[in-house]
């Protein structure tokens, strides 16, 4: 999508086909950088330490990240560590594991000397299918968002979480693709960026995207999604997932839920949306989903831009406050209207989700 | 309660009688600074500028600021602006509008040159009202955790919103004077703070207060409220009011009904601890109260003290986004438990708050 008036995907192969390029968004929204990662130590720490986040990206930055790491050293061996290391890198994104499992797959049979070419073009076919996915998540999409246009007229309000954005994808997004497909559509809408503390993804990331891309927005602190779906200023509610089980349940970030709660509460429609790869045929139950905390500083301290243009951390609580940082909450497939995925809106159902993968249902 | 290893109140007259004593609560965590009001001046820009917060203090400060206006100048010219522009200084809080109007009914038929010193001793009587009240809430509540502790056995996991601590009243607190009692009680008992956004109010103040009387705690993100519910860590939900309706629905800081929900959906028990002078029986539906937005600075920008020690003020969002802050929200009555008043614990319905405050039912 757009960005500095260009357009730009999360993650690339640079010009000499070796480095693969990312945009640091921990940067951002006061820099934006772009880091050229060159063996499978990068990888491993722009996956670890975030400079590349959202699900489907981890999932094509480890891609990348093992055919950097066979670059180097294409033995069994090599293979193995790279494999384990970055699917260790994250533990809660089912796309992580999935893609390193995919990679795995494809790599291990082939001689060595084959893989690193191997590498770069299967990683590459993973990015071109989120791409393709998202577009298709988008047009399913949009159809919802058209469709609430012509009932209401007027402009569509829609409030998303997090950033389920181009930022968090290879491109389009999975919440924001059906949001760009509107707006390119000429469909007249605004859309509701929840801050989505502690890491302020919506405030630092989507805020950004939705800006550079010229759609209308406003931000709002994660407290307020309540009032305005009771005032009637939320039309639709869009996120993505970082994982969704048989049975629909949603694992996104922590915060999500409580989003869910309101829109069920106030009868707004309630929308998931996320390639399949996040589906995770697996596990039945949302219970049953790991999720990860992090640090404590998340909470307690927060980076951002000085008056004079410095960057600055702060620390917000009392000195040796504690704090537990969840990362990720479950949404009950209750309180989910529908999942918005390249094939289509699928209902939050067990029947209705194997209806529609039947080639990933096991046992 | 304890601060500094002394005993405080939020609001006192100064030795000389005249000077009514605050803590500037824009300052904490980070300094612990006492300001000395002389005049209606300082105590209108104590309350608009949020040195003073919390319905009852507010409402508190405001008959101290009648008091140092008639100080001044006794007229009734200056008995009627006094309480004009107190009364307009915040407009959400039912305490502010009684305190002041309650002030007006007690001054206006006295002579002049009686009017100061009846407006002190009038404060005090407003002021001591506020200790007696949130202590008997206090007992009351501490009822209801005696209760869970001996059912569940352990440390009792309480979680609380914003700060309806004692630096929103005078002393106690509302939602902590059950917390404040059980404590001195000696029941185990442990308490989620939730930072509430934007103003961070939990984060700063709830954490400190708790901190330096050595209760038990730990900071949360507003987000990580219903994924804590879900996983049992919560025992009890107690908040305070900015104002209650004669039928019980709830107005109080942006994100409580959000809170409620959640507690609803895991059968967590959702309190409201409030004086009665938060009660406004003149008011039946929650969706008729007016509520504030305030600036969009406040969910741009964040203040704290950066690792050199120095207070920085930082930019989160990208430079023009425009930002939307409601203050408040409203739980509806039929997700709250029960209303923790000085009088016991009421059910949140007209019929229940008639019965226990018969002489305060308009029409």
């Amino acid at each position: 999508m757009r960005a500095l008036g260009q357009d730009y995907r999360s993650i690339f192969v640079d010009e000499d086909g070796l480095g693969v390029v990312i945009i640091d968004q921990t940067a951002l929204p006061h820099a934006f950088e772009t880091r050229r990662l060159i063996g499978l130590d990068d990888a491993v720490t722009a996956i670890a330490d975030m400079w590349v986040r959202g699900a489907p990206l981890v999932g094509v930055t480890a891609a990348y990240g093992v055919a950097l790491a066979m670059l180097a050293d294409d033995s069994d061996a090599a293979l193995h560590e790279a494999c384990e290391r970055l699917a260790g890198a994250r533990p809660t994104a089912v796309n992580l594991a999935w893609a390193v499992e995919e990679m795995h797959r494809l790599l291990a049979p082939l001689a060595p000397f084959e893989r690193a070419k191997a590498a770069y073009a299967a990683a590459s076919v993973i990015a071109e299918e989120d791409v393709v996915n998202n577009a298709a998540i988008g047009d399913h999409g949009l159809a919802l968002i058209k469709e609430i246009a012509a009932r209401k007229g007027g402009v569509v309000n829609i409030m998303t979480h997090c950033n389920a954005g181009w930022l968090a994808t290879v491109d389009w997004g999975t919440a924001t693709a059906p949001i760009y497909k509107a707006h390119e559509a000429g469909v007249p809408l605004h859309v509701w960026v929840s801050e989505t503390r502690p890491r302020n993804q919506g405030a630092f990331l989507t805020a950004w995207e939705l800006g550079q891309h010229g759609v209308p927005h406003t931000l709002i602190v994660d407290n307020s999604a309540g009032h305005l779906m009771q005032l009637g200023e939320v039309d639709l509610i869009i996120v993505g997932a970082d994982r969704i089980t048989a049975q629909g349940d949603v694992c996104n970030k922590i915060g999500t839920y409580l989003k869910a709660l309101a829109a069920h509460d106030n009868g707004v429609p309630f929308y998931v949306a996320a390639p399949s790869p996040s589906i995770d045929f697996a596990l039945r139950e949302g219970s049953d989903i790991p999720i990860e905390t992090r640090s404590a500083r998340e909470v307690t301290h927060m980076a951002g831009r000085t008056e004079s243009g410095d960057l600055a951390t702060i620390r917000l609580s009392p000195e040796g406050t504690d704090a537990l940082n969840y990362g990720f909450d479950v949404t009950p497939a209750r309180l989910v209207s529908g999942l918005i995925t390249e094939r289509g809106v699928i209902a939050a159902t067990e029947e209705a989700l194997a209806a529609a993968f039947p080639e990933r249902v096991t046992g």
